[in-house]
């Protein structure tokens, strides 16, 4: 193995793998005990150099050591199958199912994914509506407030209520994220993606966490933190989907006994995939972006039919989002807000764009990347302290209301010292002027960036006339708002970093607007500062999560205009590739951060050389078609293996130990087959005892009982069972000598979960899994193994 | 094999196969010779039942004998490989470069892709420019002449000047087609489809198919027929990438030796899909519609650098006809003509829509699936009557001239009887306003349908204002331009379909508008025709072509305004659904008729009954690893078979006839071996022999000699060949028990040429190929079997 030029692992995970209770989470909210004293502080310090490109170059591995603080449950990530175990039961119902079964089928899929874009448009709709009430009131006291104590003096006060609003509402969302779901902590993406990728990530598509989440963004919206209500409709659209269509929910224990057939990983992940994009067009009334964001994240399983109806769920989202918001804003049949976040209209004539502003577009992406590298950087460290330190949720609690203060108080000191004052116009669309110091007939022009949700903050950055806000208040307001919006980004609220990046991205970008305008002599008309803002926005954004196709089409549609389409791509590939030169996206640090076998595209290029022999996992636990249930029972509640899928073989006439594969079973089907008592001897003595049918196995999807729970007596332990009929008698099989890429894109094309590696005779001679492949990574020098939390 | 509900075959290819000399090519430009006499008209009028369910119902074995009518050489269609052969040069190749060697080939692929885009947007200038002049200065000379005989009388003069240019134009172009290269025919639509499905249609990516393609739409398009010059677009991006990719021109016999990593299927097949959305890219101007459409055409080997490189190519494309054309306009700089299609501009305010008007737009949906079932159905049965009667370049050139002609007459007529006058206004944006009989300051509204391009009518349509257009006029143009555009699709000329079916659609669209606001009593405003016309346009081309996703982003790129994105996906989902109820859509009508073997993205539901077994091909001509030449030489020289790839064996211990599969080798590999001369022999006897390297193979790429030019003597024959390090040692392999959707998912996500099926023992029993799986098709009454052209 010396092409692997260094085995490392990324931030956690040691080989003491004990005594972790809690799941770990994406975002920061994971729950670990330590057992280790930390080395000192010198992880910290290492871990400055992230890039992927630095980290793991000259790291020894006692530096490496030193930030394996992270303790991870071995057992935590299991992956979807996204591959149809077609096994006797399945093939029967299959081949009994009539013509007219399948259009019927194919109808409730339609239906189904039209119930996803209603539900998802709705919720979208109700946070939207909450969002705005409870903002409005808080923005209205204070509002008040400091108009009170402007001329009476004593703004101290108004300081502190608007502190302790904040504060409050960030108490409520982060002790409901915090205490009952950490699941729903964050912007969800991450989950999304790997759920979508194919790691099933635990709770993350449960009731409970739609519920928190939903609740929880709109607290901390409210509460006034550096956070958008977008990122999270992905992940609760994700969540209703998964709900939707499997016709029940465990939490609530009610099932309809309906959708009963799309009650397996196959189906569900099609119509989360549709959820999200669903998520995606209600949050940016962007139906394209949508299906675009579901396909570059899940591109592997992706078919025509599936691809309409996501755009359909996609499309009833955002019309269900416009036709009630519509009404709610009493212009009903008006149809003038597709998504949660509306950048306004830009005008076809003021945003004709010249040849020659190209290249300055391209610097922006360039400085989008820089500091969007700079953003991930930062939060990765906080991660790392994150992790360490603040781990019990009355310390993320405290942080969040920590977070939520300092922003108000942040806010307020750069309104009360900033003297840009701006002419109250007849049109003015601000919904909370400040006057504060200004003369009569003004508005300070920070408030309009700071005393506002981040939403309209954004909008009046784009629209606001030439001359609203003086460079110094902008350089302020992205200075302060960036290491605001990075401090956020990790807290235990749902919360998401779209609206955030646009923020500091639309400043810096009309900042440079104006820098322009007033470089060039004759005239500012070209360099209108709401089109550089609109590109900053993008190159921003672009630089902190690194989507180019997906984040292109949503920027459009959200624009309401194609005239940007050009200027925005290029914006966002420069982003990308100088942001990937010094670190990957955010999402994907945190994805690394848990040590997720996350699946890329591809096999590593230099991995030619690695075979399907050196990359699985052997010897394999076998069963035989006829098998003892003791010998499975013990195999299951092995925990140090705590295998998920086991080759079935029949023995070779002679001598050797491995037999010829002829199946394969999954420890889902197995405890389904002992709670049922499936057993030969049962059989034959209860021959009226009901077949156990494919209904047994979907009822007890997706939450299969623990081995522990079911109980097998001694005598019962002695009988056997035949698994013939429940096994998937044709697993994809690779020979040994099948190259890593080859293996790779086989894995990755079919979603698969077990890959059976067989020598020459269709003997198993090991079994290649998720983790198997997940583990190989590219680095500077070339093919790097790292160390990943057990499938 | 009950469940088959019958053995159907869609237009052609009897079981007499012998004689036809010439290559079948998709759209009518057939060249083929009868040896049997038609069996009377019979078949004209069965073809009238063409709906899928209708026609394969009630269809007799006589009734469908009597449709076959076209011989088809039955060696016609060969796969694409997506599959790496992964043989020991290849590994060792892979295994020696380096991770830069790696990077640079990334490298090369942008480089590629931005070349592509960057010719593909020089040629779309090219033709734009061409067909401006060429049909300005016609229009002119017609018009001067109209004007000088509208006085004196004697119009007829007139009239036969206008049908003789057409014609002449016509005949140009269609003699270039019709004699120099029948594949450049048509749209080339079809073709592309079913190139990136993974068929290789012979010719289609030549650079002699792109210079007549280019040069013959530009004729037919000046020549005035009933088409566009987009659906061209797409076919010339797709050879331009398979062009540029390889590094040489095999017509040219120019190779520069550079990207010769790239001489091979898989990764021309990536740059042929960035070729493709290239070209839609410059043709309507939108990049992300384009990478849409390569995705919806190829869904099955996307990954995500793909879609960046594919977006690259998009970008580049309009970038470059924007640039271009800007200069051209004397107006650099202004970048306002991202594609050679440009609806104008809808303005933001005048085109909102209301709620109660979805249900509207729904009904024209509908309308469009229904005129376009129409379409495609008149157009089918005149494809049939072409291949029939129409097959000589001679008779195809004069049916163009005819048609050339008529659209000429027709089109005077129309005009001439034509009483519509409207003023001619201060703004007046008409090219070629004719004053005919109407009084003076006003023009002929007939003529700005008919004697214009047809994308300027396009325009006029969506954009002159209410009035511009009596219902008369709108009613006789729809009729009358809906038939000629049907009897021009599928003509011996280069031209495509889009540009008529917008026109269509967008003048009963506007005809529509007209009669809402007359039924409506209080006035007409928001039944904005232009609007209407717009969505016309958009059902109607849906009805047409049928696809949903791709040509909604192309629509909404196109009319540079996404407001109308929700109302077009509706229109276009609506259209595509009732359509299909009737017939396919016209691309796949036209595939069909060829029996092309096109995979379609899932296997049908019913076919779980059968497996591997039943649906592969067997018995299969083996070979040895060490294997006599003369065996080799034998068993490719047999035209009865003509297989392509070959399994492998090790020959099992005893009795057995059949081996154990140790790899599969590729015609064209031992075509390349046996060239060489690469035998056992010879290697021993002159040491010195250079050893044969993947240079070899790559430089034999893609026109690989046939059997018959390669000269073996007696003696070599009975020489012996060492296939070890040339075959691919780890082909992909299903127990024949595997059902059929189970083998359909392994072969259509991996791209497979070959599967090859093995028992228990890995021992081979059958290989499946392209045409195995194809040809099982979902009926009315469950799965049928279809004859295909062989693979």
């Amino acid at each position: 193995m010396a092409n692997i030029t260094k085995k490392v692992s990324w931030s956690s995970r040691g080989d003491e793998s004990g005594g972790g209770e809690r799941t770990p989470l994406l975002n920061g909210s994971e729950e670990v005990r330590y057992t280790r004293q930390l080395s000192g502080d010198g992880g910290m310090f290492h871990i400055g150099r992230l890039s992927t490109v630095d980290l793991e170059e000259d790291m020894t591995s006692d530096e490496v050591n030193s930030i394996d603080c992270v303790k991870v449950n071995r057992f935590v990530f299991q992956s979807l199958d996204y591959d149809n175990s077609e096994n006797q039961l399945f093939l029967e119902e299959e081949r009994r199912m009539s013509f007219l079964g399948f259009k019927c089928l194919e109808i409730s899929r339609w239906v189904i994914c039209g119930l996803i874009g209603f539900l998802t448009g709705l919720i979208a709709c109700c946070i939207d509506i909450a969002v705005e009430n409870l903002a409005g009131v808080k923005y209205f006291v204070v509002k008040q407030n400091i108009e009170k104590f402007t001329e009476v003096g004593g703004l101290s006060i108004s300081l502190i209520l608007w502190a302790v609003l904040n504060a409050a509402f960030v108490m409520v969302g982060a002790v409901i994220v915090a205490f009952f779901e950490p699941g729903a902590a964050g912007s969800g993406i991450p989950q999304i993606k790997c759920y979508l990728n194919g790691v099933k990530i635990p709770r993350v598509v449960r009731l409970k966490t739609l519920v928190v989440k939903v609740c929880g963004v709109i607290c901390s919206v409210a509460g006034g933190l550096a956070v958008g209500k977008e990122g999270p409709m992905i992940h609760s659209g994700a969540v209703v989907a998964a709900g939707v269509s499997q016709g029940r929910s465990t939490s609530l224990k009610k099932d309809f006994k309906i959708f009963e057939y799309f009650r397996r990983d196959t189906e569900k992940r099609d119509f989360v995939s549709a959820g999200a994009a669903a998520g995606v067009s209600a949050a940016f009334g962007a139906p394209v972006g949508g299906v675009l964001f579901s396909l570059e994240e899940g591109a592997s399983f992706w078919n025509q039919m599936l691809t309409w109806r996501i755009f359909f769920a996609s499309m009833i989202s955002t019309f269900t989002l416009n036709f009630f918001l519509s009404i709610y804003n009493k212009k009903p049949g008006d149809l003038s807000s597709p998504g949660l976040i509306n950048f306004g209209r830009f005008e076809s004539d003021s945003v004709a764009y010249n040849l020659y502003e190209i290249p300055l577009f391209i610097v922006m992406g360039a400085a989008g990347g820089l500091l969007g590298a700079l953003f991930n950087i930062l939060n990765y460290w906080l991660t790392i302290f994150r992790i360490r330190y603040v781990h019990q949720p009355c310390l993320q609690v405290m942080e969040a209301m920590l977070v939520a203060a300092v922003t108000a108080t942040v806010s307020f000191a750069m309104i009360y010292f900033s003297n840009d004052c701006q002419p109250l116009g007849p049109d003015q669309s601000e919904d909370y002027p400040l006057q504060l110091f200004c003369a009569d007939g003004e508005y300070n022009s920070m408030a309009t960036a700071f005393f506002n949700t981040p939403e309209r903050s954004v909008r009046s950055l784009f629209h606001n006339p030439p001359g609203s806000y003086n460079p110094l208040t902008l350089s302020l307001f992205t200075l302060t708002y960036f290491f605001l919006a990075c401090w956020t980004y990790g807290l235990t609220v749902s919360a998401g970093v779209f609206i955030p990046s646009l923020l500091i991205g639309a400043a810096w970008g009309r900042l440079f607007g104006i820098l322009l305008a007033s470089i060039t002599p004759d005239g500012s008309i070209w360099a209108d500062p709401g089109k550089y803002a609109l590109i900053g926005a993008a190159a921003q954004l672009g630089g902190i999560v690194r989507m180019t196709l997906s984040l292109t089409v949503i920027m459009v549609e959200a624009t309401g205009n194609v005239t940007y389409g050009l200027p925005i791509m290029l914006v966002l590939l420069t982003a990308k590739i100088v942001g990937d030169y010094f670190v990957e996206g955010l999402y994907d640090i945190h994805i690394k951060l848990q040590s997720v076998p996350f699946l890329h595209l591809e096999a590593p290029a230099t991995s030619h050389w690695l075979t399907a022999r050196e990359v699985m996992s052997a010897p394999v636990t076998c069963f035989n078609r006829i098998e003892k249930v003791g010998t499975i029972v013990d195999v299951l509640s092995n925990t140090s293996t705590n295998h998920n899928g086991f080759p079935v073989v029949v023995p070779v006439a002679a001598s050797d130990d491995m037999g010829k594969v002829c199946g394969l079973i999954l420890r889902s089907q197995l405890i389904v087959l002992l709670k049922h008592k499936v057993f030969v001897e049962l059989a034959r003595s209860r021959l009226t005892q009901r077949k156990l049918q494919l209904k047994d196995f979907r009822d007890a999807y997706p939450r299969f009982p623990p081995i522990q729970s079911i109980h097998i007596s001694q005598d019962e332990r002695e009988c056997m069972m035949d698994l013939t009929e429940f096994m998937n008698p044709t697993p994809y099989t690779v020979p040994q000598e099948t190259s890593l890429p080859r293996v790779f894109k086989l894995f990755r094309a079919l979603g698969l979960r077990h890959l059976v590696v067989v020598d020459s005779e269709n003997r198993v001679v090991g079994l290649v899994t998720r983790k198997d492949l997940a583990r190989y990574h590219l680095g500077k020098h070339g093919l790097e193994e790292m160390q990943l939390a057990q499938t």
